[in-house]
Parts: C-alpha cells; structure tokens; sequence
C-alpha cells in the first residue's frame, strides 16, 4: 500500500487534506481515485490506515480508518561535518535513515570545508527513505552546531579519527552514544582533545582510508544492534 | 603522494610506460614534471616507489626506486542481483571497495529487472576507490552468473532474505563465506530452498525494508572484522 507523509497526524482527528506535494503524487503520479486506500505516517511513531474521500491534484482529502502507535527505536545519532560534495552527502542521509538512523547533527570543523546546508532537502530525502524502508520514525535533522558546543551538549560519544592512539574496535558499541565524524582533511589535534576532555572515545574504523560519508555510514552500522 | 594504477607491475623490472589514461591524469590534471615522485600499485598486492622519468601526456615512462608486496587481505565476497538502476550499483561498488570487499559476483535471479552489465565501468570506479581509501588490492569483479551456478560454485554462505523462518544475527559472521543479496522483488521460495540445499544460513538484515545495494553494503560491513 501506498505510504504518504502527514506530520501533522494526530489521535482524534477523522480527515486530513494531504500535502500540495503528496496530493500530486498520490493523483497525478499514483492515479489514485477516490475510495483507494492508502497508508499515512507522521514520522514520530503514528501510522494511519486511511482512504482517499476527495482526490485533488493540490487538496486530496483522506479520512482516517485506523490508526497505530509504533513504541520509538534505537536511539542511532551521527554527528558529522558536511562534506564538499552535496551529493555525497545526500546519500548518506538516505542509506542511513533506511538503516535506523535517528538523529543527524552536522558539526562545523576547523578544516570543513561546507558551512551551509540545504537542510529542507536533506529532510525531503529522509522523508523518501522512511517510507521507502517501512520506518515510522523521521531522523530529526539539527542544523550546524561548531564542534565545541557539539561535545559539550553530548559528551560520552565515539570519534573516529586517523590519528594514532588508544582506539576501540567496532563491534561491540553502545547505540546509546553519538559519534562524531570529522571532515576530508580529518580533525585537527584540538579538536580531538576537546572530544577526549568530554570523554568520547577513538574508535578504529577501517584499515583503509574511508570518506568521511563511507565512515559516517560504518558508523551507523556499528551502533544497530 | 599520487598513486597510479599499473596492472602490469612486476618484480624484476625497472621501467614501465604508464597507460594513456594514467599519463593523461599524471601530467594534464596533477601536473606532474620528470623527476617527480609518484606511487604505483598493481591491485594484486604489490606497491612501488617511483620516478617520472619521461613526461607524456599519453606514454609517460617511470623507474622503479623500490618495491613492496602486501600480503592478502580478509576475503570479504559479496554476490548480490545487480539494480534497476546503474547509479546505486556504482556507488555500490565504489563504497564496498574503499570497505575492503575482495570479490563481487553478480545473480541472475528469477526476479532480477536487470541483466546486462558494463563490468569495464565498474572496475573503473573499483580503481578510483582503492587509490582514494589507499588498498592495494582490487576487488575481482565477475560477470553475472545464475543463481544455481552460484551456490553451487560458492556453497556455505549467508543469504538476506525477507522471508520468515530461522536467521541469524548479523554481528558475528564468519568473513570467509560469500553473502548473497537478492534483487529488488526479493529472492523467489524456490531460489531460497536452493541456498539452503547448499548449507547457505539466513541473516536477518533489517528490522526496516533494505534497497538492494544498502542490505549488500550492510553485508559488507557485518563480513570486516
């Protein structure tokens, strides 16, 4: 069944009139007509089994059959500095919002290279993904944050870092903790030890020297359980 | 420094003329004057140091200064139905090799939508990612094969699927076995009883509904110790 997105979605209300956006591609993508059922979720747990009452190519109209709570997932939160190519960047928030990521903050770095961010189309993305992989949950996208007021908002994360040192392995993370993910150039000495005062731990990622949105992407996977 | 790739590379020689594409790259784009110093690998184990000794933008001659095998690596071998679409089958390859995946074979399954592939294109990107994440092994990449060949080539290993039955956990697969992942209409019952009939054990992949090429990076993830 079709699935649509309607944040605004609630217990108690019957109808609901689609988005602009979602109304055109249930009519004019979908050609779906009045009386088909589809599915509606508002990315923070809630899905609706729903039918189509009105089918307008700007205002479709749906009433509410059914609906569902989903209990909230794994907290899976990256942190990383954007990369110089948007579209590298783009296709990690799709891949890791298909695997569980649930929350995507970007950090500012002293070798970043980006420092602005299309976030609307980021979320545009992480909104195709969930419903694409069946999630019931929107990663929650946070704007740029400078690393220094990252590490001390959350403290106790994993960074991964080419430096050499102290480092654990992979396989055994907690999904409860951030991790932090530097720019092409890596973190600088400063950065590091700003993390490791706030007590983020180095983990080692590859043998070989990844991108920052191949690790990011490794990262994710390490924290699902 | 830049590295370039020189399949013919070899102990006992001193000199090699690099390809049209390597020369143009060497001395269009990097610039780079007789004399300078460059890095050449074989993507069969073997690195050397060397000189640019004849500056041509389509034979450029270098000298060997030293030489250094690298003993294989983990045989990490993932086979998977290639995409509808060729761009999420390159960024496939391209991620899976800066990972370190050794082999990638390709499935002709019941429900595959695609059945030509351009193996010169993605051996190109497989190039560009050990360069870029410093591997001196190229993943061996072969053409597309049917699935019955293929588990009976390759028996023992894991498959995703997103049937019922008995799974297990991702966390703690054995790298040495071939992890087979399906095409977008998922594997048939009858190509699973296939798998299975050839002692292939079940992974559970996702709690979500994984895109092809995100459960065979997934896959690559869980194979690296």
């Amino acid at each position: 069944m079709s699935i649509f997105y309607l944040p605004q979605l609630q217990k108690g209300v019957s109808h609901y009139e689609l988005s602009e956006e979602e109304s055109k591609h249930c009519i004019k993508v979908l050609r779906m007509q009045t009386g088909a059922e589809l599915e509606l979720i508002n990315g923070i747990g809630l899905q609706a089994h729903a039918v189509l009452k009105v089918a307008h190519v700007k205002k479709s109209i749906v009433e509410i059959l059914a609906l569902e709570l989903h209990p909230p997932t794994q907290n899976i939160h990256i942190a990383l500095a954007p990369t110089k190519n948007a579209e590298r960047l783009e296709w990690f928030v799709e891949k890791a919002t298909e695997l569980g990521m649930t929350k995507l903050s970007f950090i500012r770095c002293e070798r970043s290279e980006r420092k602005q961010l299309n976030l609307a189309r980021l979320e545009k993305i992480a909104i195709a993904a969930i419903k694409q992989s069946k999630r019931f949950y929107l990663p929650q996208i946070f704007a740029l944050d400078s690393f220094d007021e990252f590490v001390q908002k959350y403290p106790n994360g994993y960074i991964g870092h080419c430096y050499d040192g102290p480092k654990i392995g992979l396989k055994s993370l907690d999904n409860n903790r951030p991790f932090l993910i530097g720019p092409e150039g890596d973190f600088t000495q400063k950065e590091i030890d700003l993390a490791l005062i706030q007590h983020y731990e180095a983990v080692d990622m590859s043998s070989y020297r990844l991108r920052t949105e191949t690790a990011a992407l490794l990262a994710t996977t390490a924290l699902i359980r």
